[in-house]
């Protein structure tokens, strides 16, 4: 099998270091003056991947999922976990140091106010922690009858002996050909948003929306290629960014010298006051802004304003040149992952493939493309049981052999012109007719989804339950959001789109957003159906009033026509598939050898209606 | 044709008043020192039927409408009402002394911002505003240059001469039968939730919650059966009620005393004063309860605690006393519906039934129940263009004969078991095939609503969109909720529940709901298909997982089959409809005549399915 270049299924968490380290920190704390700590899996900017140097929180316990928190008080400490990661916490963390929680039972605000002596002194990282989460834990600290202070340097890099430096990953330019709008155009537009929403300034703090507004992308962190850093932009003038000059080649230095000034971060938080001084009012994004920045705004004279950055919304409508981009992008990713089912399905019926093996194979299809920069998240490649856990990732222990049964594949390409994300489950050898009614009701789900049509200012909260009602009249659903949004050669979890409970952003046109709904049964097999979507412009309809958007299907690849009961799905259910499926083969075909191309023709063969009407 | 006892079509406004009233008001803010003053359609429980006495903004401008506010200012006034309203408006308001604004183009916030002078000292009678509003209310005024303050009396009862006094209407028991739970078992669940959200008190503002926790009835506002007043409820101890002593007959203050101490509503303020010293932490209703709540918390020292009173989720889920009422208020409304129904059919082809003529002759066949009690709202009977307003509501001026073409009836019953709400639309004389596709995708929407099984946390915000999506298909829409709660014995809306794009509240067993997808063709016609949906308790599904909740129709009446296109209607489309028609006919048809009986017969007779499958 060739091997993974860009995902490891190797287990690197140790429990033994725990107590070493979590003593080694209190005593930090005891030195400093502090009765408690706490240790979020954050960086500077809330990403979802964060750099090695800000794995604190993996250093300390032991705990390498990328959620939790740790709460270190002078004679009890614990790990607080989701529901994904309770078994792999018990696992991961030394529990006779840190008592492992379950987020669904305490989340760490109602563990501090229940654990936290009166007149504690409890301290935070301010550039690991929005103000909305300060204010949470003040609440919780306050009403434990103790005091919430901010650190000055964080405790736990003081005793964090071989920590290792920040990433300084080369930025490169990313082509206009691919970003299709200039950085000068964009800013512009940028400046108009603050203008009209009465801003003397804008902090960039997340670096996805740093890397689209100046054309750049880096390598700082895995699967998404974000240069990490920082922005200033004023209303009027020009802007800073802030980034580890290491990182920057000439050629880029000049390029970006352009359209803004270049400063190392280490001057940012000085910027950032000199930006505040005389009253000015500066937006702090909500969702990635740490309460560093509002502290330092409204020390330095200034209106720090929470609310959403701009950029965030103008980055997820794409426009014609990353819409072009990710096409050409799906394109080349529909015969790599076509040709792995192809690959796979004559293989895995010998019983001698591992979900390893079906990861390292799909990857090494891309690879072949010769244009694959790099996974855009660990692929989740699930056999069986495997499967039923909606996150699961494969590791050199948890690996299974694939079938008889149901495998399911999730997985994702980086290149240059864009981001792919796709899911298939398909039968290795007879499926039983109970998986066959649960594909099909996921399919029912997802091609709902993709053929709703919906007027202007329609949000992801209205479609969702598309999705689940086939399910719903069975009975069963699925515990997670049905689509994402998903970037332009940068992240696959972008917002502030997407299609759940709690999509509350109208999707516009341009917008790229995955359908996805599944099913899961708990500890038998695990069902997920998922293609890139593009939010189309609003068309009319004959005989109607309104224009309505409507979704244009992006991921191209055969979906199990052996796990569908034809019966279940209604005679327009059927014609997307067939229609789907048709365009499948007549763009796949071509780029396929003979004898893919032969399994495909099979895999995409129409499926004619049942004799009875259903 | 019979007269109606409870709707009036007559208007009653006189734009001539205006400028007079106007300049009254003005010369008693100058008295006070003040620049500006507001005045909105709202009393002291921001009730949606507002008491004769506080119909402050129609006495000052003409407007009768159910929502709007004026803004009045030392030079200029305006009146702003939203888009139901703005015809309306124009006609009853004289423009020389108010101008009139849309909402939609303007807030009466943004209208202050941009109108008053810097330096100016506005006005607004904190009885009538929310603490939101004057959050609101405050930003403006600040961000003109003004400054905001609370009036003692409100200014225009000072010069509104002949001003009625507070209604009296007799507080009547509502019997432990409809009721279905005891005041002593309502306030100890009550007390629970006191305790469970640390609260000392909670100041119930809302005349329903009042209503409904004491399990009393009156009469001081048109279509609720309300009786204004408030109530206080510590956690611990006594109740107290304050209602104009006037109200209460010998043996309902008897009744009352049992479970609560009397007072009259003059000693209201003291007593929120005197319960919310030492720091107690009153809950005060968001959505009804007035901001000089707040401040009389808040100047006492206890902490004002704004969230809403959790009566209202309580009331939501009818207990099975209730249920039973409403059921046989439903039995009771369907035979009168029906018979109407009948006879307009039989009647509206001559051409000489007028839209009032519909709606007397419908209230009463349901007089002659002997049980109505009053209309739950002013009956909507819309021909032709005038259906195409969601929201109108029938004058002697714009009376229109019925047909041909189609013909809208909105109406609901007053029982003491039980509230009643539905909407047929109906064929006179041949329907044109665009009239019966527009019905038929309506009717889509509302069979998606009635057949939608769900888990349990589903919000109406997940459902809303199956009531859309067959319209939406064809490139139509409408511009309400698809659904809002129901009282017992109470309003006909009633929340928090409700199935819109604003329906956050999860749908729990007990609740009853409206199913009411509409298309609304401007200036053509008007189609709505309404009734009433009760939560049904979660049921394990054959097969499932999980148990699902799902709704029981409680409206039965029939849904005109010449509106129908059957080739529109998939399989469970038109079983459900043949299934719900079989229903009716069973249930009606023996309450009937012969005539009527006959007539039912056809109505309700199954369509088969079309020759070719769907």
């Amino acid at each position: 099998m060739p091997q993974s270049q860009f995902q490891s299924f190797d287990e690197t968490s140790d429990p033994s270091h725990g107590p070493a380290r979590l003593a080694a920190l209190r005593a930090e704390l005891a030195r400093r003056g502090l009765d408690g700590f706490i240790v979020p899996r954050a960086d500077e900017h809330q990403g979802e991947y964060v750099p090695k140097n800000a794995e604190r929180l993996a250093w300390l316990t032991g705990f390498t999922g990328s959620a939790g928190t740790a709460v270190v008080l002078k004679d009890k400490a614990c790990v607080i976990v989701d529901g994904r990661y309770t078994l792999q916490a018990r696992e991961q963390v030394d529990s006779s140091a840190f008592a492992p929680v379950a987020l669904i039972d305490k989340t760490p605000e109602a563990w501090i106010e229940d654990n936290l002596p009166a007149g504690a002194v409890f301290g935070y990282d301010p550039w690991l922690h929005t103000p909305d989460n300060v204010k949470r834990l003040a609440k919780a600290v306050e009403s434990a009858g103790g005091s919430l202070v901010p650190v000055e340097g964080n405790p736990v890099d003081a005793v964090w002996k071989d920590r290792p430096k920040a990433p300084a990953a080369p930025v490169r330019l990313h082509d206009i050909k691919f970003a299709g709008e200039s950085v000068d155009a964009k800013l512009e537009r940028i400046r108009e948003r603050l203008t009209k929403q009465r801003l003397d300034a804008l902090i960039v703090s997340d670096p996805h929306n740093l890397a689209w507004a100046f054309n750049i992308r880096g390598g700082d962190v895995p699967h998404t290629p974000l240069p990490l850093g920082y922005a200033l932009v004023p209303r009027e003038g020009q802007p800073t960014l802030f980034l580890d000059p290491a990182k920057l080649a000439d050629d880029v230095r000049g390029a970006l010298s352009r359209s803004a000034a270049l400063a190392a971060p280490k001057d940012f938080p000085a910027a950032v006051a000199s930006i505040a001084k005389d009253g000015a009012k500066v937006r702090i994004d909500s969702g990635t802004g740490a309460a560093a920045l509002e502290q330092i705004v409204s020390a330095a004279g200034g209106k720090p304003d929470a609310a959403p950055d701009p950029i965030a919304l103008m980055k997820a409508s794409k426009n014609s040149g990353e819409i072009e981009g990710t096409r050409a992008a799906h394109r080349r990713d529909w015969a790599a992952v076509t040709g792995f089912l192809a690959w796979l399905d004559r293989e895995a019926p010998n019983g001698q493939v591992s979900e390893i093996d079906a990861a390292e194979m799909l990857e090494d299809f891309r690879r072949r493309t010769n244009a694959l920069m790099d996974l855009s998240f660990p692929t989740i490649s699930g056999a069986g049981p495997n499967a039923a856990l909606p996150h699961y990732r494969v590791t050199r222990r948890s690996n299974r052999r694939i079938g008889p049964g149901i495998f399911l594949v999730d997985s994702g390409a980086q290149y240059q012109d864009g981001t792919t994300d796709i899911t298939r489950t398909v039968a290795v050898g007879p499926p039983t007719p109970a998986m066959r009614a649960h594909y099909t009701r996921v399919l029912k789900g997802h091609i709902a989804i993709a053929t709703a049509r919906f007027p202007a200012g329609t949000r992801g909260v209205d479609l969702d339950a598309f999705a689940r009602r086939a399910l719903w009249e069975a009975g069963l659903d699925f515990d997670h959001g049905t689509g994402h949004g998903v970037g332009s050669y940068l992240s696959v979890h972008e917002g502030p789109q997407n299609i759940s409970k709690r999509g509350m952003t109208p999707l516009e046109p341009g917008m790229i957003i995955s359908n996805e709904p599944g099913y899961y049964k708990a500890g038998g097999y695990g069902i997920r159906i998922e293609n890139l979507l593009l939010v189309e412009e609003p068309r009319r309809v004959a005989g109607g009033e309104r224009a309505m958007l409507g979704f244009e299907t992006l991921t191209l690849a055969p979906i199990d026509r052996r796990l569908i009961v034809p019966a279940l799905l209604n005679a327009q259910e059927l014609a997307w598939l067939n229609a789907y499926h048709a365009r499948v083969a007549a763009a796949i075909g071509p780029e396929l050898g003979p004898t893919d191309r032969a399994w495909l023709e099979a895999a995409t063969a129409p499926i004619p209606p049942p004799a009875a009407a259903p």
